[in-house]
């Protein structure tokens, strides 16, 4: 198989396309011939050295794909050669072959296009298991959602839209701002010119955001906890903004709030499959209706992967970069 | 009826009994003719002027207590004159009489005395809402308490080794350790010699606490994610230590980890009224069989109101210390 390995870490130049012995499926896994992997910022972390896959997983990048099934290792149900599906893995993504953990295949959700269907794993998996199963937001409530341009933050926007909450977001650029409101977003704020606190504050009549999704970290802890509502969340997926902050513990309490930091590549197995069922049945059937959309933002071939990472790091895209195998 | 006010804030000696006029019972509401009040933390930072009570409640110092129904407002079901019970209240417990919703209004556990039960409902509530509502606490977990001989740590240690946690404890002498062990804690850690989360640590195996309940806040918050297990819950109900901490996202991140600050004081009534129906169910089973006790340390008039404030100042206390109306 051709697949994407770096070759120590560094810029988008460490990249390099390898020829590598074609993977066979363990016990509960199948083989996919992959249509297309999707790009995500841990990714570039990973190139640039500072997030290596956990223990066991492939060196080869990629942490989402779609694909066909061309073999079924043991113990596996539900599948069988010439299925498609897309997957959520722990690394080996950007390949031309990947084998899966069956948990971690979900049906491409109808109407979807096999290579579209590659960005949808990680944002659909991230954004249900942590604003749905982790913060429980409910119809009504206050979603702030940092970065609502981005992948995550597109399908975030999106999907609590859908499900009834209300969605203030930040953006970089007056384009952003409007994509975003356009999803569904009610507020768009420009974090260069505007405090996300005191519009947050304003928008809410003061009561604050129920639900944050971060991926700033320290830079926005404290201004995120005092934009939290009584009883809110915060959930922070990205350290975009550095580890080490400060936190005003009697701020927290009185609002009896809760700070909630996690990954989804680290979690075990076992959850991993318990969130992407969760996912194919309580997402995809709104991805199906079209009511929430997998938004791609450029496709780019394997053997241009280097361009893909730059890319990604200009920041000037809306909605995922997909490479595509062929 | 008799009750007790501070004259400004300060030390013991700001406190007063007074003469004022009985209150009468609102809708919803039932006069309690006081047996004893509880002593809470809360009530000497409300003395000191640093936690007024919520708007609209009472100066009277007092969050427990038990009695005997005296008188029953409109719309409450259930309760009758003559009934005992003990209660969760915001405010005015330090006195002959109190007026209660009835949702905070709690039979007293068969078995238990009158007096004592004015020792659960603070300490019940808290643990149970925080350990079990809050944090999930499961069995075979292990949870980390500290300050495990106060009245919620001792009600903490009781109520997760009943339900098939292990516990380890922190307190600062022999005696109070001891006393944690006898309460079924696994180990009791000297926190003025050893380092807690190397304690955890070697405990676990490496693992961590799943749960940790906390009363030292910022003094306490780096080292409690340092000894979280992963997808570990840090509840934190007490700031002794401080407010602002630093906090490393990266450490919480790995470990999947969420930070909870609560208090039940501020809640809204209708989620005191689920918190008390819940320990009702759950709880005072448990205090039925003696599997769990409330623990006395010392009655003190309600006259001697002083020396109750100076005596759980003293901290050389082990459980709750009751003040009682004749």
């Amino acid at each position: 198989m051709r697949a994407v390995l770096a070759d120590g870490a560094g810029g988008p130049e460490v990249l390099a396309v390898r020829e590598l012995p074609d993977p066979e499926p363990g016990s509960g896994e199948v083989l996919l011939e992959v249509a297309a992997a999707g790009l995500n910022r841990a990714d570039l972390l990973q190139r640039q050295g500072f997030y290596p896959p956990p223990p066991g997983a492939s060196d080869v990048l990629g942490m989402e794909c779609s694909g066909t099934v061309t073999a079924v290792g043991a113990d596996v149900e539900g599948w069988s050669v010439g299925d498609q599906g897309c997957a959520l893995l722990s690394a080996g993504a950007y390949a031309t072959h990947v084998t899966v953990p069956a948990g971690q295949l979900m049906p491409v959700p109808e109407g979807v296009d096999l290579v579209a269907a590659a960005a949808l794993p990680e944002v659909a998996a991230t954004v249900w298991s942590n604003l749905f199963m982790l913060a429980a937001l409910r119809p009504d409530e206050v979603l702030l959602v940092h970065g609502g341009a981005g992948g995550i933050g597109s399908f975030a926007i999106q999907l609590a839209t859908e499900l009834g909450a209300r969605v203030v977001t930040t953006a970089g650029t007056a384009e952003k701002r409007d994509f975003c409101r356009t999803l569904g977003a009610e507020v768009a704020i420009d974090y260069h010119e505007e405090d996300f606190v005191e519009v947050v504050e304003e928008h809410t009549g003061g009561a604050g955001a129920d639900v944050i999704l971060d991926n700033m970290g320290a830079a926005y802890l404290e201004r995120n906890v005092a934009a939290l509502a009584t009883e809110g969340r915060l959930v922070i997926i990205g350290l975009q903004g550095g580890t080490r902050g400060e936190l005003d513990l009697n701020v927290l309490m009185r609002k009896r709030g809760a700070i909630i930091s996690t990954t989804l590549r680290a979690r075990p197995p076992e959850e991993k499959a318990a969130i992407c069922a969760s996912v194919v049945e309580h997402v995809w059937p709104l991805v199906a209706e079209r009511r929430v959309r997998e938004i791609v933002d450029t496709t780019v071939p394997l053997d241009d992967v280097r361009r893909a990472h730059e890319l990604m790091e200009s920041g000037t895209h809306t909605g995922k970069i997909l490479l595509v195998m062929r």
